[in-house]
């Protein structure tokens, strides 16, 4: 059930309001999807304006909650955010534009980016439910596509059937633009999917994910479209990288930091040989962006803690040869990690 | 071929550069998707900065044009900026936040929005193979859709049929969330597509696009599946919806305003009884955005000009009963309307 994070939000924050129109912030608070609008959150709770487009589903949403829709007319933020003496913004989103609007309130604004953050970091059990969903969706769409993957099948077409099983088993849409690799495109951590034909003997790389009420999964998986017998460094790199993914599972605790965590995969593939080869960062946060806070990368001085959502996705890349990343979206629950991802085992796949 | 936009929009903005630092203002001057990084454009050209995951493919890309890519440095936008007196930014994408990084360069800043919005406005030639790409498609994939269209199938079901097929086709993704809805829910212009079974004598509303190359399609069609016998006004409705439609692509001409090229539809269905079921605009510019300028609607002042792209979607809804929207993704050419869209002859299909 819909839980909302205005009482969260106005906490954090400590302004007599807080003022955000930002889809993905709107969101964030309501649970609601509205191209148009804002919000204001004050002590008495929250308050959805929004065109007539949206009214009618959101006055239904909202029954029983502590969010009021109301029907948005011309300037209106202005006229609203008068009454208080501080109002709490995004400095991160509110563009000029915006801020030239609304200074003529009158109120005083703070920066609540960093409240915004530590807010958003922590996931509710509402949240929890959507991402679980979405890891399932997209775990389900992988297996049911595995069995459909042909010789001379080009990326796009792999990649098409994947989003089109995942929108199948209900997803909104996808997380972002799907990533397929054959053979050495994997090897490209970015790679632009496209109309490369599948050879006997490829590997097949593919990053993905779906979103459920707007939150997002993100997975990776790497098998191998037969054994042509050439396969034996990448054999080898697979099961590092396997063992690197599964150690932080096992290993990291809520109170690590984000450079300790990443650490656990990058000490054992340096260990194995691969510690020049894994280019990127252990993780990422994960939630209504598929890309957020907290930081699991060398750089992440913030701890982990329990209800925050992030990604495990070591990987080991050798230009023109081979990729390899395995991926799961996972949390920390009582200390340790918990994957959202349960339906795959993830030993090397050969089709 | 790609034409890059960095000239134009330079000699419109009139200062000594201009910054842009969003994914799609950046794709707009470059043709370049990249997640990270900025663009400076000054009298000597164009001056794209982004991380090690692109900088390869934006090399390859950018041979032979007046583009140079740069790999990114921190802080590296004040550095460059210093040496400008006047700086273009735009006030309605730049952010609080990077707005005080970007003041310490010490140059002024002007806002260059609406000199941004007259370049974009107007469409180049490579700008337009896109669209005419993205609308083929979405066209194609519509009629790869209807012959698989089955009883008891759900919205959702015809939505990811309809997204795989356009994905096959070479889009790159949607240009927004598919719009399907069976039988009233089409009264709805802004239906959530969701788990509803198709029955016999339903109709189905279709409202959809991809992109290419960043470039967006928009079109909508209904049709009935089977006929019941109970769609009289539904079919007096669609012939006016056709008819209304059509007349805007026979006398549409270039000079007119957004409120002249809306009347036209608008007067027809208000002549027939319909003036108050046309409860939106007739249309909305469509590039990178699938919503930007020109404004065709009662509010759009300014005049349409030769180039630039919109969409041409009278609709008459009934609460309860029926909703029908028919829509083109349309440009103007020597003074008059081409559509995007020759594929299909929009004549009432019954399945």
């Amino acid at each position: 059930m819909l839980v909302t994070n205005g009482k969260k939000i106005f906490k954090l924050c400590q302004t007599d309001a807080v003022y955000v129109s930002t889809e993905t912030l709107m969101r964030y608070i309501t649970g609601f999807e509205a191209e148009n609008g804002f919000i204001i959150v004050d002590k008495d709770g929250t308050t959805l304006f929004t065109d007539k487009r949206y009214i009618e589903a959101a006055e239904k949403l909202f029954q029983g909650t502590d969010v009021t829709p109301v029907l948005f007319k011309q300037n209106e933020a202005i006229e609203r955010l008068a009454k208080y003496k501080m109002v709490g913004i995004s400095f991160r989103s509110t563009t000029l534009s915006e801020f030239e609007m609304l200074k003529k309130c009158g109120a005083e604004f703070k920066n609540v980016d960093s409240a915004l953050t530590q807010a958003i970091i922590v996931k509710n059990e509402w949240e929890m439910e959507n991402i679980q969903k979405a890891c399932e969706i997209a775990e389900k769409a992988f297996i049911a596509t595995l069995p459909h993957i042909k010789e001379g099948m080009t990326e796009t077409q792999v990649a098409a059937m994947l989003e089109y099983n995942m929108r199948s088993l209900g997803a909104e849409g996808t997380s972002f633009a799907t990533i397929c690799a054959f053979g050495a495109h994997a090897a490209i951590p970015h790679h632009v999917t496209g109309e490369t034909p599948l050879k006997f003997g490829d590997e097949i790389l593919l990053d993905f994910g779906c979103k459920v009420n707007g939150y997002c999964s993100d997975i990776t998986r790497t098998v191998l479209f037969g054994d042509d017998g050439k396969h034996e460094e990448f054999k080898k790199a697979y099961d590092a990288v396997l063992t690197a993914h599964n150690l932080v599972q096992e290993n990291l605790r809520a109170g690590m930091t984000g450079v300790e965590a990443d650490a656990i995969a990058r000490n054992y593939l340096k260990e194995k040989g691969y510690g020049e080869l894994f280019t990127h960062s252990l993780g990422h946060g994960i939630g209504l962006n598929v890309h957020e806070m907290p930081s699991v990368s060398p750089k992440g001085e913030s701890a982990l803690l329990d209800g925050m959502v992030f990604s495990d996705e070591p990987g080991v890349y050798v230009a023109g040869e081979y990729g390899i990343r395995i991926e799961d979206t996972v949390t920390l629950e009582n200390g340790r990690v918990k994957s959202f991802m349960s339906l795959t085992d993830k030993k090397l796949v050969i089709l």
